[in-house]
């Protein structure tokens, strides 16, 4: 037999993970974490009543989820007062993304995205043969006018942004993400990732305009709703922009009990508002933290705070690896210059705590291997 | 605002999706089925022990899942006695065939099945590309001889079986499977579908042999472990093989649900053993209810029973309308002259026992509309 060959472009592709799992990490460690801070997930846990509609499905996971997520479709919609013709559910953002990148991106096409940004999308980009162009940085935000500048000279087929943005925390008014969306190159898709808009300013998101067909905005429950291992992402857009997605994603993908669970925590505001205050409280603690310790938290609109540690990307992965020798699992950006911090997720007290307790020995133990 | 291009494969796709959901018939009909047998799903429901699992994670569902499913993945590797290595955890087999496709089809690459073999398979080819070459059913079996002369003759890179049928539920012996894996041609995939494998005798499924690197099985836990909604697949293959699949699949896709619901379900082969009995007599009940009616029951290795309803296609789809009407949800396969038949899941005695009620009024409904 001759082995089967791989498509030119997949014997291309590297088979990597984005991002190490903090259980891997545990693995090699021998040894369980005591903070679970990295990966942004929220500690608060999901609302009692998404547990409870979780449990209560469970037993009802003999069925197929409806394939067109009919009921909480509808939900989304009416929450963001569209039609259900402009939401398309699918199984978290990182699934979406992978649809969006399939959809419009062809080999050699050109995406613009900001250098250390999400790597996910970048896998995408990648594993449909596009050519990602790489803006810099403004001061630890995205910089929009440079996506768009750069967009138009490589002749962009799409551009990402994350608003709030993820590793650095930092957020643009709606008001700078609308005059993006102004100067979009024609034929140009603007992917808006606004996995923490639900933590962000209330005029950090620009008012949903459904006409619009060159922007796909994705939503998320893992975050704000603290519903990350179910899977469940949006994405709000035209009605032509939303119905492409029914041309290739997975018509039966959704999990059911994921279904339900979101669908119970759309329908509990209360909780929503609670996680809000609970995220802020943890953001200030979080950057007491720092200070206490002579170094700048950087201003967050999301559900966790980018820690500068003061000096280059080496003394941040030195911090980091000191955090985890103690037992808190954080991540830090992989560019410079935001190299230069650590990230760590809002939790609850108790995994702050653990936090707290472990960051003053970290620094020390790294200030001494590297001083 | 020019509204961006699809690429040029993604704007020939048609955005339709490979089945209508019965929660759509439903809300059609606004009135909620009495039997579900159109889907095999499992009404004996998920075994308590996943269900307890799955309940007791639902409020763990803050967490990403293991993106290397660490634990299933060892648990399930060690059931079939092969290495970690040689098994590939994904959302379902649906997404797992998608992923294949992927891998090693691409734009006018020919590859083959059986026509009206399982469609979501045609989707996922037609989605990257591929040419799909179609082989007739032999006496209600899908043809080995015929798929593998077809492959040689039109040079294929992929092959597509299940071994127990989907629709037809008939079945070869793993030998027969052997003889094709033996005469595929040089860099040709065989793509073994084994949704059913559980349900049927011990000699269906050919020994694992992970030194194959031409073949991949799927498995699931959505048919005889009663979790459809929970999307839990696997596929069984050789190192590279497995390998590919980090390449590009969605890492941190899983639901973490789904993953604790189907590792515990793995653990109860007590449980798995009584499903079979109870899949057994219902597959027994629905022959026999065919039968009282002088038509005869198709022999089946699946959790669902088609029935030959004795004329054509037309008719077949009568008599389902008209199960349909009096609110029992059944399928069909859609291909002459396997759509002389009607397909019935098997389910509870309760399910059954509408089933039963129905058959005879829609038969003498189709025989009086048609006759």
């Amino acid at each position: 037999m001759r082995t089967p060959k791989l498509t030119p472009l997949a014997a291309t592709l590297p088979a990597t993970v984005p991002f190490v799992g903090p259980e891997a990490q545990e693995r090699q460690r021998s040894r369980p974490f005591q903070a679970r801070l990295g990966a942004n997930e929220s500690s608060f846990g999901p609302a009692p009543k998404a547990i409870a509609a979780m449990q209560a499905a469970a037993s009802e996971t003999w069925m197929y989820a409806d394939p067109e997520s009919h009921e909480l479709r509808h939900a989304i919609a009416n929450h963001h007062q569209v039609a259900p013709e402009n939401i398309m559910i699918g199984e978290g953002i990182d699934a979406l993304l992978g649809l969006a990148v399939r959809l419009y991106i062809g080999a050699g096409d050109p995406v613009v995205t900001s250098a250390g940004a999400y790597p996910t999308f970048n896998y995408h980009v990648a594993g449909f043969g596009g050519a990602i162009h790489s803006v810099p940085y403004k001061d630890d935000h995205e910089d929009p006018d440079a996506l768009i500048d750069t967009a138009h000279t490589v002749g962009a087929k799409m551009i990402y942004i994350a608003n709030p943005d993820n590793p650095m925390g930092s957020w643009h008014h709606g008001d700078v993400i609308n005059r993006m969306i102004a100067g979009l190159p024609d034929g140009c898709m603007l992917v808006l990732d606004e996995a923490y808009i639900e933590l962000a300013p209330a005029d950090t998101a620009p008012a949903i305009d459904i006409t619009t067909t060159n922007v796909m905005r994705m939503r998320t429950f893992s975050k704000a709703h603290g519903m990350a291992g179910a899977r469940v992402g949006y994405v709000i857009g035209a009605t032509e922009t939303i119905s492409a997605f029914n041309k290739v994603r997975n018509h039966f993908g959704m999990s059911r009990i994921s279904q339900a669970g979101a669908l119970a925590a759309l329908e509990d505001p209360d909780w929503l508002a609670d996680i809000r205050q609970k995220v802020e409280a943890a953001r200030e603690r979080i950057g007491a933290i720092a200070r206490r310790h002579n170094l700048a938290p950087l201003p967050s609109a999301t559900n966790f705070v980018t820690i500068d540690c003061g000096a280059d990307g080496a003394f941040a992965r030195e911090v980091l690896d000191q955090l985890i020798a103690r037992d808190v699992f954080v991540r830090m950006p992989f560019v410079a210059p935001q190299n230069r911090c650590i990230r760590v997720s809002c939790g609850t007290t108790e995994q702050l705590d653990v936090f707290e307790a472990a960051f003053g020995p970290a620094l020390s133990a790294a200030r001494e291997k590297l001083g």
